[in-house]
């Protein structure tokens, strides 16, 4: 069973720099990755046919980052039963409220699992961990980055006992 | 020229109390009402094909009505030139600022023209303004509620002098 | 039938960086666009005098800008049955909550078309799909530029393809 | 010098309820009151005229109440130089949050003196502050509304002690 | 590969009500559901203890619901590599908005797939989408309910023409 | 009968420039100030003190300005019947919403005239018409005002049109 | 070292039904309380004087419980070196958040310990936690309702696995 | 009987500066501080640990400080009987109010003591009022600090009147 993909797809070329986090965090966990930039508003249809197609063509789990009247995670869900992650972006007025709550506040029957807002990092962790679900060796990863994330704070503990402040 | 029709869309039969002073009120303007339960993420391929082909089957203005993450009017107004009107609709958590901010805070490129808040009655009338731009009859008619309604509010303050309270 | 005006009010010239791309959006679609600074609270007599002359004087559509306390749209639309679309302007404090819910939750009987905070691109191109309803010229210059705007993400997600990032 | 009217405006007869505290506040205090039901949006030319000629017909204040995009009270600031004090009045949605920005925010040139939401009672006291200023008469009735005020809450602390609860 | 098992874990139990069609759903699908009065305050230690042996006891996921400051999903999400799953519970005061905070905004690390205040149906809906990245049985019962709403939608949107509203 | 005394408090010396124009607008219409710094939690002796004899020491209305839990212009109004203006003042979190509830929420009682956050300027018209309503020189220095401000905003409007932009 | 008593303030009678918690709480720890109505507005002497005077009148900690602008914590807490909680009361609208910004966003060198809104029985245990830093017997009934409360969920858990729902 | 310890946990080494005015305040006080770096959700089991020993371990109170969904707090709380005061910290999006949710509305039965947002200092002061309530040098100490506050303020106000502004 060969590992399955995910996808990275951001409304706006703009929010490149906001999921970066998410393309590197899935590249180091050697998950395959395959990013593009597809509107809910400006390119409905390419949305609509990614996400119908994107179980059969070996997708896992889409993520889906998008600013304001976030609608992109919400279209590309109504369009498939993979689940869908959303990343609220935060843009110049609001403060990502309204993204948070374009994308959380779904209605029954088409969930997106919404992470913080900007959360481009979480997301990957969160499509890693749904992979892992059904792969022990992913599964080790994640609960090797979690040791890792666990040991630094433990040495940032040790650190600030010997540190002026 | 034949007058245009109204689209009213909604996402949920639910919404149908909502919704109901649009209608009438259009249909108290003499202006043909179609409506609709169309959901944007329940039937997304009927929301685009409406969309799509509402200028030439007979409709110069559409009006969408939807709670929470609401991107019915959004996903409308991704498929059409023809103005779109957005109806936040409360529902039983956040008190309408959910479907407010995601009705209106559409990226550039695609606006909704978005009323207040469960605010039917308005996007009727703000569908009946957009018709009557070119058509003299409806503006005159127009006229007549606005006259209407500030005599409306002048008697009530004629009354309110002579009222116990 | 020549092209109806559109106006595009704003209520202090600090409003200007704000308002000019919907007179630039508006011009490149060949409306003729006329530009006045016009308060709500400081010129009342003109606004009220603009209003209600507005359709004689050939606009098809009055564009609104404002912030904080943003009562020029609403003040506008009371004086006019012509449509009034109203962009609500980022100020120093609250973010732009404070001008959005003055210029969307009017009173029944007196609607505003808001679009997003600072949106005036989307002002503009929502007075050019009313004046599209009954001009099949300009309405295909908007779906020109929607397709434009389609074209566009796609290449630049077929850019995104090789790109390093 | 005789007292001079405070006028109690409202934007629709279904703030009678909201506005009574305050007309009875008034009355209680031997200050005249004339109320009227005036809307910004659906009369907006009375606004302009009671305001503009309040000062001369012996009025010392103006007390404004409205919900939602409330503009009232900024649309008779703008047009006297008398107080003019907001009550921003809680509607279906928003909770008067919508009302409360509406009324406070105004812009540097036209105050408007904001009271809580539902605020009448206290709009009634500022009133009645405003025209004690020289008035002693009337600010040693305040005098002992506040001591009176200060004795009841003494009064039912005493209660409190021998009370079950 | 026999099926995995959803943990439905809620703070209180005051909370069944909101949780019931979680467990509805999940059991309609043919998923095993284990659920759990835990709570991140009053029983840390079992949030702890369950979570981190969540996989090893057979888990797919975890559904967690909590209100007002919501740390249940994340208490457990701190203990395991399995996708948890948050309901933000709405309570008496704030509508639910500080349990939506405090679900989604999980520091970089941790990540909580959130739904909608209150979304239970929703929350059950991704658990069975996880489980379904790699059961295409699954897949297509959630396939055959996302087939069976659209047609929900299609006939009441046929019952609507003509229905008298 | 000489002029009133304006009071401009503020919690402190950190408030100076959001106050400043206060001052200055008093000055210019030729209004005494006097101006303190007295916090309601750090002196609060000196601002019952302060209020309480303000009235006998010739002040016809208090103006304070304080940010966060902004309870300054409600303590002062708790001393006194004369009008109390409250400015809340944006602090680094929160964007001012917090000293803006603090100070426009008061309870039936004891009302504090609020204008809007950092709304120095306002607060100072506000006392100047409050002193006005008993005083016919300073009314018309004020009406000066507002029709060099008209004239300003008419004169900004000309301009515009032969602006390039 | 005898016990030290708890004060528990309220603003106005209203408060009752929401502080009650807070003093069967209290009294069911053996712990003196006394209980008064004081407002911060209208017996502003009454709470300098309470304030200045409880610690040496045998007060370990004041509970003082407020809505809208609830200025009544920082009211007491500026007069006093004693720990001041403060219980944020949802009043008729905006559902607290007034009354918790006005109590917890206090300036620096006043701080109040703010609990949940409408939070009595909170407060009633963190003066009790505060009571039992420097008594181990009451810290050990503290320790006692803890394990209770633990044992009450693990109980609700197991009655959970068998009841039909 | 020797002075308690202060525990200062801080989820992160960026939440540094925000906790430094903390313990430049205890140490000013005389008393010990001991600061670690804890995370509720990177090392919740060193802040099970922690917590559990901390009062026999010396300390008197528990100052936590977090951000985000800022759980830190109340997994403390959750497992001591010691006072946690909880300082919500902000962070890049919305302002601090998803910290100070999370923080503040804590369930019924596990306390936090919750500051302003980045409200060091003041939770150090509130963490020496809890120890002053059985200590007289200490409690003499911070009444000598509220003194100096005033004395602070008073200077202030004196210098205000021969200052230019």
């Amino acid at each position: 069973m060969p590992i399955k993909k995910i996808a990275l797809i951001m409304g706006s070329d703009s929010d490149l720099p906001v999921v970066a986090p998410a393309k590197k965090r899935l590249e180091s966990l050697g998950i395959p990755v395959e990013a593009h930039i597809i509107s809910a508003h400006r390119t409905p249809e390419a949305a609509a046919a990614f996400s119908k197609s994107a179980r059969e063509n070996g997708f896992g789990a889409i993520i889906a980052a998008a600013g304001k009247a976030a609608h992109l995670a919400g279209a590309l869900a109504a369009n498939t039963t993979l689940p869908v992650i959303g990343i609220p972006v935060k843009s110049s007025t609001l403060d990502g409220l309204d993204a948070l709550l374009s994308t959380v506040q779904m209605p029954s029957g088409v969930p997106v699992a919404t992470v913080a807002i900007d959360g481009a990092d979480n997301a990957a962790l969160l499509a890693a961990q749904i992979l892992a679900v059904e792969d022990e060796a992913l599964a080790e990863k994640l609960q090797g980055l979690k040791d890792q994330m666990k040991q630094g704070a433990i040495d940032k503990d040790i650190a600030l006992q010997t540190k002026e402040w």
